[in-house]
């Protein structure tokens, strides 16, 4: 488990080399009780998840920055459109959650909106990220050390 | 369960309309013991299967009119390329097995060999089957009827 | 002419190499009297045929299981949707047939329903064929061998 | 026969709407002798073309300013990539020619170099097709007259 | 001039009929002294910039979280790919930036990191943001409230 | 400038290689007072213009053989749709022009009609430019003088 409390598990071409070409990758999701796959996008695909064990609360937010959200209970399945934010988050204070997702892409890539903005490397400027996120560089300097930046 | 005893519950664009213009469609594979999915092809998607419970054989002939295959243990995958014909046994005596699917297609579509070649509405001409599959009449009303043809 | 009585000449990238990444693959389909181009499915291309000579009996079975075939007369043409198992039945008693295809990929690929389940190497299970066809182990082992297999 | 003496016959989406969605045209092209297919392009779509009767003298010009030509016998094949300025012309004095040709779109669309640019509706600006082919105004008030500008 | 002192001026589909199906989009992109195009993502598009006046600090974080910045002078180009978090910044005390860029898709969309995670309507869960930024409640709190959450 | 008075700096592939494999190139267009970017085609792209500085009066012919043409001032967009003849005429008799344009293609290419009628390497047969543009020998010589094919 990383530090969100998350596991994916990828089926890709890099450990299943049948799928070169075929545009398809399949990731197995395990979160923690109370753990969070936190705002992050696909650049090259679409998600489709269905959970299998445990209950999600997931969204993702679209490009009039309107946020869709919904309740998962086993057998239940959503859509994460590609290149945008989404977030799955394990409401259940005890029980890990278990899920299948398929990713219309060979590479779909990911990028964790928080990791990608306060912890590349090398850092982004201070000044974008003080005027991107409207806070001062004291808030700046701090998010970048807890993410690890 | 089916006359081959399995159930397939998919999550596409008619259960979840999200997934318009995405090109994936998921699927949830039960396959009861000794049950198979009988040889077919998706004429529009490639397919990767995640096995989750139970055991399975599972193969695909290419264009070249070779047989791959595998045995899946809980956590293999294993990918069937668009268009090509496969199958998922179940060699499992007793237990049922359970695998979810990705397909690289918003509407995959499915094609039963046995089932679009002898029970197809209308049939195929008797004389396109006894030459195409060499075998005589009688072969073919009795597959025809045992398939429901 | 093959065991079926047709033979196919291809315009592809093998021998035409100007058609690399075009798309596109054409096919002259002679077909002996009587002869037949048995239930097949081309799996990464959609094909339309022109009879030129002769005169046949032409179809195709979709996804919901129907069959919709039509007979052509010199100058008439025909569509195969990309994957879908189709047949070319010259019904001529004495009269060849000389076809033209156009194919929509530069590696069609083409998979003969019965000699794909019948005849791979290595052959499908007796098991899954005696199940998916719906017939006995000696059913089985009469159609490999007339089929090759 | 148009004022080129050849004759295009279109299997396309309007007269086989099986071809919907497909990414498929044919044409039945005939030439009479002597007859020329004049330079032009399809803009959405690459060619491949097979001589069936007669001989032909076929080439295309790439984006490099290089032509490409070959002498056609009945049987023989040749590749018009697409978007690229192609012709056909039959040197057969006195034996019309018969091709099938593919093309890789659902609309390939046609566009004749002297044509679009002498007798487009309205017509291009007399300055534009001067300063364009370097000619002075009466070569070009003489070829939109041929044209039927 | 918006809350981050830029303007963009949009040659799409809405504006420019003609685009339909091109798969492009055009922007004019005007930058304050001092302001940012803060960072975000287009989630359909690649982009290619032009910088015509001015001077701008480029960069864009790819998925394996590098960042890459370049500082660009009139004439010069950028590229930012497909659903890659990126920030444009002039970094010129007193003087515009004029850019134009080029988008490949007649819908890019675009996402602010910031805006979608802290302001979107209905706002994102306060677990979900101060678990995923790792900062806590007031944090939270006093960054959605500035940029308008 | 060239022949044709104007001149085109592109940014594609070969010279900002990220551009590889996201369809997209730009290029900077400069024409001279009464300059003309002649009738040609993009084999592999759409185009969209941004006038940036003078007055342009440009055009396209579809397949239907109709012109399209428009006045631009600075700001104004126009659309140029793929494999189409287009032109852009610098109607100003003292001012050069300055537009910035997209395409729809890391690979876009160009084909101007004089240029590959008449001055292709090898140049096209005789018979083939008399029949195809209605003159007769002379003015074929001529014109591939002038176009120094």
């Amino acid at each position: 488990m990383n530090q969100f409390d998350f596991n994916v598990t990828l089926s890709n071409v890099n450990n299943l080399p049948g799928l070169n070409t075929l545009g398809l990758t399949m990731a197995r999701v395990d979160i923690a009780a109370n753990g969070l796959v936190p705002p992050h996008s696909h650049p090259r695909a679409s998600e489709v998840t269905i959970l299998l064990e445990g209950s999600l609360l997931v969204g993702f937010v679209d490009t009039s920055n309107k946020l869709y959200t919904q309740r998962l209970r086993p057998g239940d399945s959503f859509v994460f459109p590609k290149g945008l934010i989404h977030f799955l988050y394990n409401t259940g204070i005890s029980s890990p959650a278990l899920a299948v997702s398929g990713l219309s892409s060979q590479n779909p890539g990911a990028q964790v909106s928080s990791v990608a903005s306060f912890a590349s490397h090398p850092g982004m400027p201070d000044d974008v990220l003080r005027k991107g996120f409207k806070m001062n560089g004291q808030d700046v300097a701090r998010i970048r050390r807890n993410l690890g930046g």
